[in-house]
């Protein structure tokens, strides 16, 4: 019996039977990783547990643990459902049903039968039937003509134009208890395994994305090990679709969007754009301690421009196309960046060292071209303005520049309440060197800056090489939402490529020219991302400093209208955004409305309060602090700001 | 004898001889206007006030003081200094010499002479020689051949060139003194009314403007018919020269134009932003007050956006042209004004009447084509920022709204020191009830609520019939610059047509639907535009409150830069802007370059002020306040704000 060598992933190297399969591996190491392996990947090839090994290699072994295994599981689940429909369906034609991020889907072609939320129930009870009876997931191979003769007699022409464009000697069909199915493999051990099931939605779909083609029904759906995990799951999706950016951003009336202006072109609405003022503000504040200064360019600029920056040659075709004049033969593009813009700033006068670091900043507002179906709320949009600044600095200042940066970053997600974050480093890959521009003693200097800077800051990092752009290394601050998703929001980067195509110089103490180092960076990243994930991450309960509407006045009945008006402006007078609610409605269903529209303060005026001179106050959530006089209230809402929004120091 | 019949502008007839000329009807008027008339029109066309009059018609007289009357001034001029031309340049070839805005020019080959402001008083000086000789300009007809003639011989091909695309029989030459041009007329009576002649430049110009033609010497002059008045057109000149917005722009770092990022494309360095940013927040403040939202709309629009407004049709052809999407088959245009998405915005919701007004303002940049050679500075650009705002109303509150945004435009105007301004109410032509739309009574109404508030508010106005949009009548603040030069600021439009075309609606006390009346409004016109004239208005010399540096802080020796420090932290607690001037120069100098700066305030801190706590105040322009301790120039600070920052209350 010969014998085979298995890698495994820490390195290590293991003899085993030629024939042994993943299965026997994983006992070798330990029951418990036996019991829970679901899939493997052997030299790059995702395999079965039960598959056979005949040569010496490289083996992983997935649990549902791992993204590889879930993808399995979810795979092998679409299988069940397929076989589910099957049965309930006569005459429903498969097509493909691959794993997707988060569960699977497959699309049918459901002929005269119409599918709807209603029959979700029937046919997941059939599926998790299935499912119990603990059928293996079997793999064969089958001849061209044999898999086509199987199709052609179900009428199945989805899978008969599928199978006509492979290989012959390629095809294989897995099996599972009555059921059969063209696959390429990927599978669990059993049916057994899969203990939930979930139809999620069905949407229409053309065969093969072309819209020529017949249109299919999507169904989608996912699986999990546990029944436990199943209702979590769905309990998240509940909140993230009460959380969803778009739902809150309708219902708090901060942006729309418009068929007739354009897909992905957000028009911020009077409370968004309040919002957005203020967080600015808020940014501009802290950006002019920090020895920043601000400039505005224009949104367009020649084609010439981002020859020059490189910008053209890399994105150029896949970005919003040249803009030409009627007249003269010009072109210009929408700006993708604000960075050529500040260079060309940079270079209206000549600069010594000693005026170095210069720190230009802008919200200045791009535009990148993006598919219309990549589109997604404020996260994924064409036009979105960027808090940019760009340092221009010596080799010498870029560690403490850098340092500052965090300084300012941590400030802005601290004052926001993100508390939750992470960084990550991104470095060469020190393999390939030609990859990246620049001298190896300024990157180490950079890459040193940013990891020292990173450290002495405190902050939670991992590093990650071959990740930086090849202009120079970054550091990413990766936040996650109040339901545990990672989003990418400020970042911090380093530049030598730019200088040198604008050709950049300073003066040095040595009385020639250098040139300086750019640093990119914006806290907020864009204000539309940041807007779209403050409001999934609050769920709409924005700091007290920065929601529209701090507090609402409710008066009794219209007696105490007058008296409810001098409240509001005495908190008008002491910068507390506040409103009347002077509808005819019951005071109890004006509570209800300001709870749905997150006002953190209801502010109830009646007798006697007109007679004391106080208000009733019932903070968001429920809270009832009782009888105060507006002054009390000015400074009770005071403390709360000054308690979330720190205040800002810098090394400058 | 045969008798004609002459018109006059008064409307007045007047019998004459066949065969009198314009200088005898003068004389039949007064003697006064015989000695002054030099130029006159007979039925539209230009005639010398010698040319008989052999048919009745009508006929206008100029004098200097008229802008034809300047032009004929100015075109004899040019063939007084072409005579002197050729008579000093032996060789010289002319071509044309036409009057223009301010004087003339006369484009010459000058062959292997080159001409420089060296030789201008040369040619001044024998042109003004011509001039006393008192010549009278005679007219003469000639064939086509004697003409051509006439420059063979001189081997001038360009006037050979200007004859051959000449009817015989239409051409005619010009003779004075010992001097013939070709010429088709409109002279003054005689080389002798023009008393100085200034040379004021010369450049390159092809001829007839091509190219691919000979280069010609442009020779610029300018005559008056007294010395003084030379005079003073030269140190207006001078004036304007300093005051040039470019200039001040550049020397006060307040903006700068690149080659690579496009011409016309205004880039906003630190200084000039920062002032931007104030007379934004300043203008924001009061709208605010005047119950205005702010929204945030994108640069760009699907091109459906504006054929829906109708903007496309009129424009589309003259505007920067379509951006493609490269996947999708999409076109977008930059967006000429906010109008049509400040429409889209309104129509995210319903409205009630009891909702009406809606005031959205957007501080929105705007991209309009201009040629090349159109573009001028801040005042003539391809991209620029409006301070625009569409109130949405009900007819009923036009009237009210009209004078709410007359009160902030004036607010405006008089806290940048604007006081010598007009308004323009631009209203129907009514023998062309055709060209616009919307009903009788809604115009009616709406010129009548303009004519009402602008008399009402004491503006000092004139009405222009015909000069009202299609779509509405409007009123335009004309506010003139310090060297009397009038510029058009500010503008309030009344609009059917928007609504109309994109069919907005309130639901009025009716229970029905009706349309909605849109005023567009901005009262510095653009962020731009402002910025320009308000730099020639004042030379510079902001208004404290908006200038970028309030004050200078002028240590007199190195000694005291800690004391000088400290006298700046305390300003800048108080919100005074201010700076150090600690290089090691000496004081003189240093108030020489803050003057130069044009910074209002410079405090000197030296031995005697640190030992007192006190700070030495030297106002711009020399003004020597004594030494003060900070709080009371803090509080001389605020008294001058508040002097010409005016507080602002409106009607809402």
């Amino acid at each position: 019996m010969s014998i085979i060598k298995i890698t495994l992933p820490d390195g290590s190297d293991k003899e085993f039977p030629k024939g042994s399969n993943p299965l026997d591996v994983a006992k070798s190491i330990s029951e418990g990783l036996a019991r829970n392996v679901i899939s493997a990947k052997f030299n790059d090839t995702v395999i079965e547990t039960v598959t056979p090994l005949t040569e010496n290699g490289t083996l992983v072994l997935y649990t549902w643990n791992d993204k590889e295994g879930k993808k399995a599981f979810w795979h092998s689940t679409s299988h069940i459902v397929a076989q589910a429909i099957e049965e309930l369906y006569p005459g429903a034609k498969l097509t493909i049903g691959p794993a997707i991020e988060n569960g699977f889907y497959y699309d049918v072609d459901f002929g005269e039968h119409t599918i709807s939320d209603k029959d979700f129930p029937k046919i997941e009870h059939r599926a998790i039937e299935i499912a119990r009876g603990k059928h293996d997931f079997k793999m064969r191979p089958v001849s061209k003509s044999e898999a086509l003769s199987l199709y052609k007699e179900q009428s199945n022409e989805y899978k008969v134009e599928l199978i006509e464009n492979l290989e012959d000697g390629s095809i294989t069909f897995c099996d599972h208890d009555t059921f059969t199915d063209l696959c390429r493999g990927g599978h669990i051990p059993n049916t057994g395994i899969v203990k939930a099931i979930k139809i999620l939605s069905v949407a229409g779909a053309y065969w093969r994305g072309d819209e020529n083609k017949p249109q299919l029904t999507r169904v989608y759906g996912i699986s999990f090990p546990k029944q436990k995990e199943l209702t979590e799951y769905l309990e998240l999706l509940e909140e993230a679709k009460k959380r969803d950016h778009r739902k809150l951003g309708k219902e708090l009336e901060l942006f729309t969007f418009s068929q007739k202006v354009g897909q992905g072109l957000p028009l911020w609405l009077p409370k968004g754009a309040a919002l957005r003022e203020r967080l600015e503000q808020f940014l501009k504040k802290a950006q002019k301690k920090a020895g920043y200064e601000m400039v505005v360019t224009p949104h367009i600029g020649q084609k010439e421009l981002y020859v020059t920056s490189g910008h053209y040659e890399k994105y150029g075709a896949d970005s919003f196309q040249p803009i030409h004049t009627p007249k003269e033969d010009e072109e210009f593009l929408l700006k993708p960046m604000n960075c050529p813009h500040h260079c060309e700033i940079y270079k209206t006068r000549p600069f010594s060292y000693r005026e170095l670091p210069k720190r230009y900043a802008e919200f200045g507002t791009v535009y990148r071209y993006e598919q219309s179906g990549e589109l997604h709320g404020l996260t994924r949009v064409r036009g979105f303005t960027q808090d940019d600044a760009h340092i221009f600095c010596t080799p010498d200042q870029v560690d403490q520049e850098f340092k500052n940066v965090i300084d300012l970053s941590l400030y802005v997600l601290k004052s926001l309440g993100f508390e939750n974050f992470t960084a990550q480093v991104s470095v060469r890959d020190p393999h390939t060197p030609e990859k990246y521009i620049g001298s190896v003693d300024n990157w180490e200097k950079a890459e040193n800056a940013i990891i020292n800077a990173a450290k002495e800051k405190g902050l939670d990092f991992v590093i990650e090489e071959g990740e930086a752009a090849f202009y120079g290394p970054k550091l990413d601050f990766m936040v996650k939402d109040a339901l545990g998703r990672p989003w990418q929001l400020g970042t911090i980067q380093v530049d030598y490529t730019l200088p040198e195509r604008f050709d950049l110089t300073y003066k040095g103490s040595d009385n020639e020219l250098h040139r300086p180092i750019m640093i990119h960076r914006a806290p907020f990243g864009s204000m539309e991302r940041f807007i779209a994930l403050l409001l999934e991450h609050t769920g709409g309960n924005f700091p007290l400093w920065l929601i529209p509407e701090q507090a609402i006045i409710l008066p009794v009945s219209e007696k105490h209208e007058k008296y409810a008006e001098k409240v509001l402006k005495s908190l008008e007078n002491n910068e507390i955004r506040a409103l009347i609610d002077d509808r005819n409605e019951t005071v109890g269903k004006k509570i209800r409305e300001a709870e749905m529209n997150k006002i953190p303060f209801m502010l109830i005026v009646g007798e006697n309060e007109e007679e004391s001179n106080t208000i009733s106050v019932r903070k968001h959530g429920g809270d009832d602090l009782g009888s105060i006089i507006v002054e009390g209230f000015v400074d009770l809402v005071a403390k709360e700001i000054s308690s979330t929004l720190k205040s800002f120091k810098i090394n400058v």
